[in-house]
């Protein structure tokens, strides 16, 4: 019998992932995003390769955590589904996924190369750099790519889970992003942000290929946004806080 | 007497003409798409210099493949018709061609650079690097200049036809893009994305100019979307698919 | 008692705002506009992580310049709100200040490099380069860091007025510009002039990284546009000109 | 008396001038198109410092050719207006004058550099460079400044009419890009044009500060659109035609 879900975790994946393409951080049918009911013990997913001008709340596919079985749903799920679900399983804060190709971040995973701390824009939401994963050895590609795709994010932040709310994206080497957050819609605007900053790194970088600025200017901007001293934001109007 | 042609073809080239300036691929009048009729020997055209925003199915031209006459159409076919033309004689496989200036393609073309497999967005589409041809030479260019046009792609895949599906695009020295597919529909498909990876392509090289990902992680992106393993998308709801 | 504030100021700040995702200088929450009321001792500013989409004229936020309290407005004003004061306080002439993370002039302020004068796109609006602060101390950071951000600016000019009416805008290192000017309405619009003119110098410098052109011409551009020999706009049709 | 001037001109210059922010080549008031009545000896141009959300037809102002007089019109005209005029007094072919900011064409402005023929794209509308003027001297600069801005382009081509014909476009050193046409509205594409290739030759430098392609491959490209044996466009249906 299919798990049940809660709509409001189906509307908010739908809206997320609709938003994509008006953001303008995918080309066609790229990119995913998913949600996770925890109590559930389930994620709704993208189907894969449904256009965004065709996608509905009814194409979305609900994946068990444990064994990634399909639960609801007559479409495939996205072919990253299961690095979805390697990820909502080695870090239990994440409670939403995106995946895109935007192009300056791509830019920097194909480079091989973190996007570093550059100033307060990064610092704002990242607190370190957007680090690029080890190549995927060929066994890994060959079997449970997917999964072994996030295998080699959790790997990068040793499997850290305070580190993954501190640094909500990594960069899969000659792939893309992948950015998490306390739910889908947050997972966005990380993937929205590690676009933009990979953009303002690329020009920064151009200009200057030296050192970041001082780490107290970067410490100040991350804490007045996050943590116990945090002071951005307005409590009731600001979805977008973490 | 004029050959017949499926309306759905008039109408899928015309859609795709009509979608170059929306997705940003040309300026002014720059660019067209064609699709072919294999059994009624012909194929469907946009006429030559009309702007997008007066093109109607009325205004398109049907082509006769063997010998490039008009059979259909009151206006006269784009200037890169013979181009078209050609690649179909070459090509048994195209159903559908597209032809942009679309920036960053443009400049790999100007510059005489194979676009490079740089990751996995690319090879997702393209199964090897999108080549650019030798130039023409004068002889060339003095006579029957638009087929030679054509002549040099088919040279730059030693007329194969497999090269021609694994990557359905090439450059033309000092000119630009010419992409392909399976339908009109998947031909301008290939040019959004051959642009997509020409501006990530930019990108990456000024982080890092040196190689590809490993084989095998290219491999598992291309064989994943396309031939008997594949299992990206999803039948029914995936158009976009190979 | 809440200071009376003009309905009017109010009206231009909200409109400023909403203007900042319109002409692409933010992305999500970022960015803040404010105008100030000199004869009531009170200026208006954005609330603190609102959407843009969802700020309507009643969650402004109305601050007094003497001591930095919320005079009206029942949300938290931007956490930029002591910057914009000490540049209020600082500079008799400005009447309304706005803060972007615009792309190209971040990446100036985080490269920690003046956008130099290299044109008359640039010499029509700045009678300089747009200079970039000195970093921040980690005293300085940690204790009233927002009034310190003003702070290195005001320095910058060195407390000079009239410098501040002349080049209308200033990079706080490894943060991004602020700009100002005579209304609100006219900070957003050196907001927009100083990224353009970032985006223009950044294709400068690669093309050719040497000198400006000659200072007469600069300063003819200048000239014509602003001071009492002035020719450039209509009055009664030019609600930009300063 | 006012000289009458026809007004299916004044509609073709409004509808000029509301494009260029619609194309995306100018900032807030930033840019000016003429179109020129010989018979009349009048040229119809924008207004100074009109935002163009606010421009209409009853804006326009009508200058005479001989002196440069404003013949018909509430308004103050263009800045640029005496620029204008030189060209047309120089060059009797040109109908319509386009000025802009636009970013890539600017930063070859800056760089005092021309914009070369890298590729077709280039050689299907300009036969040759777009050239880039000398500086202007302080005198030139003091005194008539923008009738000599004009002259200095005069200067660029010899003051001869047939090459202004087969390159309708020239940069002034550290200024910006000046195209013209048969029309206001040729103008206009003109300066689209001027744009595209310069995005184009900046990214193709990039990649490889080499040579051009073959002259034979830019020539067949020029002559296939222009002169006697062109055959491109068809000419009921092209308004973008030469």
């Amino acid at each position: 019998m299919p798990t049940a879900v809660q709509e409001s975790l189906r509307q908010e994946v739908l809206e997320a992932n609709l938003a994509i393409p008006q953001v303008g951080l995918a080309t066609l049918t790229w990119g995913n995003v998913s949600g996770v009911d925890r109590e559930a013990g389930v994620f709704v997913i993208k189907p894969s390769g449904v256009r965004y001008e065709d996608l509905t709340a009814d194409h979305l596919v609900t994946v068990r955590l444990s064994d990634g079985a399909v639960v609801d749903g007559d479409l495939r799920p996205s072919t990253d589904t299961e690095t979805h679900r390697c990820l909502y399983l080695a870090f239990p804060s994440i409670g939403g996924i995106t995946h895109t190709h935007s192009t300056h971040a791509v830019a920097f995973a194909q480079a091989g190369r973190d996007i570093p701390v550059l100033g307060t824009t990064h610092a704002d939401t990242f607190n370190g750099p957007v680090s690029v994963t080890r190549n995927l050895t060929e066994e890994e590609c060959l079997r449970d790519y997917e999964y072994n795709t996030g295998r080699v994010i959790v790997d990068l932040l040793d499997g850290d889970d305070q580190r993954a709310v501190e640094v909500p994206a990594a960069l899969v080497a000659g792939h893309g992003p992948f950015t998490w957050g306390a739910t889908a819609r947050k997972s966005l605007e990380h993937a929205i942000i590690c676009e933009a900053v990979a953009d303002i790194a690329l020009h920064t970088l151009s200009l200057n290929p030296s050192g970041p600025p001082p780490p107290h200017l970067l410490n100040r901007h991350y804490t007045r946004k996050h943590g116990p001293d945090a002071y951005y934001g307005n409590p009731d109007m600001t979805p977008t806080s973490s």
